[in-house]
Formats: C-alpha cells, structure tokens, sequence
C-alpha cells in the first residue's frame, strides 16, 4: 500500500485529504520539516513533502503529480475526470495555479529572508507579498463557485488542494468579507468527512 | 482545430513544441505580453501564455494543464504515458517542479521590483535569486539522464517544458560547463524537429 509522507500544517493535507476521500489502504507518515535528521531526505533528497512511496520503492513528489496519481487509482470515485476531457484539463489548471502562484505567494510573508539577508527590508518584503497573495485571493474569488465545488459539481482533487490555502488564510485571520465565495468554500472544506479524517489522522501521530 | 496563444520567447514555447510534435491541425496566435491592448485579455483576463482556446471556445491555462491535455489528443504518439502508470506520474512532476520552482526563480532576477520597489534593494535580490537559480539547476542537473529524454526514453511533454528552460539559460550566458548533462539536453532539445518547427512558426508571424 502507498506511503504518504506529510508535515503538520503543510500543503501536503491536500494529498492526506485525497486519500481519506478514496478510502483505499494506505499509510501516513508525518515528518517535520527543515530538521536534517528528518525522514522525509530517506525519500526526497529536497526535503519537501508530500512525497508518496509506492509497493516498488518508486517515489513520487510534487503535488502537482501526486494528486492526479492518487484520483487515478480509483477514477469511478470522481476525484479527477476522464482522459482527455476538458474538466480533467480544468482540474490541473487549478492545481497548476494554486502550486505555481497562490503557494509561493505565501513566501514573502513567510521568509523574506530568501529574497534579500538584510532584516531592514524584511518589512516592505513582507507587505509587497501580501498585496500581491491578496491580488492572488482576488483572482481566486472570481473563480470559485458559489455554492458548489471548483469542478464538474462534485469534490475533486482540485478542492482537496485550495483547502490547504484556505485554511493558510484562516490561520493568518485574514478578513474574509472580502472573498466571500473562498470563505464559504473554506466552510464546505472544513467540514468535508475526508478532511475531518485527514486532520484526526495527522493529529493522532 | 484547437488555438494556441504564445508570446515570443516565453513559456509558452513548449506547449507550442507539443503541437508540433504531434502533428496536427492547430493554429498558434503570437500576442505580446504586459500590453494593455494585447489580444491575450480577450482570452485570459489574468494576460498570460499560454492560453488554449477550443473549439467551442473553453479556454485552457496554465502549463501543468495545457502539456497534458495537448499529449492526450494523440496518446499513441507517446508526449505523455498512459493513466495510472508511474511515468505519468513522473512526468507530471517534472512539470510541477519546472512551473513551480525553475520558472518562478527566474522571476527575482528578471523584475526584483516586484519583491521590494527600493530600486537600492535590486542588487542583491537579483544575486540571492541566482544563487537560488543556480541551486534549483543543479537539482534539475542531478535529474537529467545524461544521453536521453527525461522520462521513459523517449521525447514527451516534460522535455518540452524543460527545453524552455534551457532555452532561458543559454540566452543569459550562464556558463554551461557545472551542469554537462543539462547543456547536452539542451543541444538535443534545440535541433529536435518540433522544436525547428516551433521556433519558425513564431518567427514567421
């Protein structure tokens, strides 16, 4: 059976949730992160999770890979859509975005650092991020249904992964009247039974 | 037939590879980019390449969807692998990887404005982002099999995406001799015959 690696807080609840979704066997293995002695460099030299083991040892990273990888080995329960059809194209085009864009807008806020060493610029570092991460949250606003899941009226994959990012921006209270449609997406997210069980798995470790 | 919007020079040249590659009808739409007036607005209010327009006028973005969903119109030519197999997943994250971090890194080197608009911070934001480059092309280094194609022996979507990279490096001037295997895809890459094929089309318009 396929081995999760996660890290409490990370995006990788995302490919936890897609799991707990699917019910198929499965273990979870919470690391932490950033620590040398940490076992998630056993898996992926770069330190980073989610990183999904396969029975043959084969280990997948990124999410962008390991979502769809996970929705395809059940593909009746709908978390991804059919070859060659555009809602599948759809769901990637969300994970391609949320991975590309929403995640790393997080950065700035989180590590300035990793843009300029010195700490007198950390502040403006930090406040230049969050207009771009809020013009980010805008696009996002736009975007999300109402009353509905991202793609094809059901819970997709692609809804497994903004959930992280929603809850990224609940943590960091953020004021939600000005996305409504994310905040009540957000609401549907966290009371999802997948992600119910996702988040008693990591804090029962 | 399906139309692709590409800007010279930018990410969008590996989809457009894609389409060559498999040899069927298309019609690419060369557009400039951060132009108020530019045609890509009509079809992707966020102005970004590439975009895919459909027939019935859906449109695709992002990288991570549209490579895939271009590979499936004609899965027996191989430019991706088949559902659930371990290659899929594999070239999939190589996509993530290149749109998430190799592009992205390109970014505080190319517009440092956007992480600090004190231009007297430009310096060094451009420096650190290099080291992070250089960092992230030695990872990619340590990947790139050193006489073939990324995954499964033979040319698929991820070299694709990857050869717009290599394309990026040679242009800056960086010196190929820390990254052999990478400089060596990257001849490959530029006398491929889609790649040929890709560069006139865009030449042309």
């Amino acid at each position: 059976m396929p081995t999760l690696y996660v890290a409490p807080g990370a995006c990788s609840f995302g490919a936890h949730v897609a799991l707990k979704a699917l019910d198929i066997p499965h273990t979870i293995k919470v690391v932490p992160l950033r620590q040398p002695d940490s076992p998630i460099y056993t898996v992926n030299p770069q330190g980073r999770v989610p990183a999904l083991v396969l029975d043959d040892g084969a280990v997948i990273t990124e999410n962008s890979a390991i979502l769809p990888y996970i929705a395809d080995l059940k593909p009746e329960a709908g978390l991804n859509a059919p070859l060659g059809s555009v809602d599948r194209a759809r769901i990637q085009e969300w994970i391609g975005f949320l991975n590309s864009d929403l995640h790393g807008a997080f950065r700035p806020l989180n590590r300035p650092a990793l843009f300029h060493t010195d700490e007198a610029t950390h502040d403006t570092i930090r406040r230049q991020g969050k207009t771009r991460l809020f013009q980010l949250l805008d696009t996002v606003e736009k975007k999300v249904p109402e009353n509905a899941w991202l793609v094809g009226n059901r819970f997709t994959v692609a809804d497994a992964y903004l959930g992280v990012f929603t809850r990224w921006v609940r943590r960091r209270d953020f004021d939600w009247a000005q996305w409504p449609n994310l905040k009540k997406f957000a609401d549907r997210f966290d009371v999802h039974p997948a992600v119910i069980a996702a988040e008693q798995a990591e804090k029962a470790v």
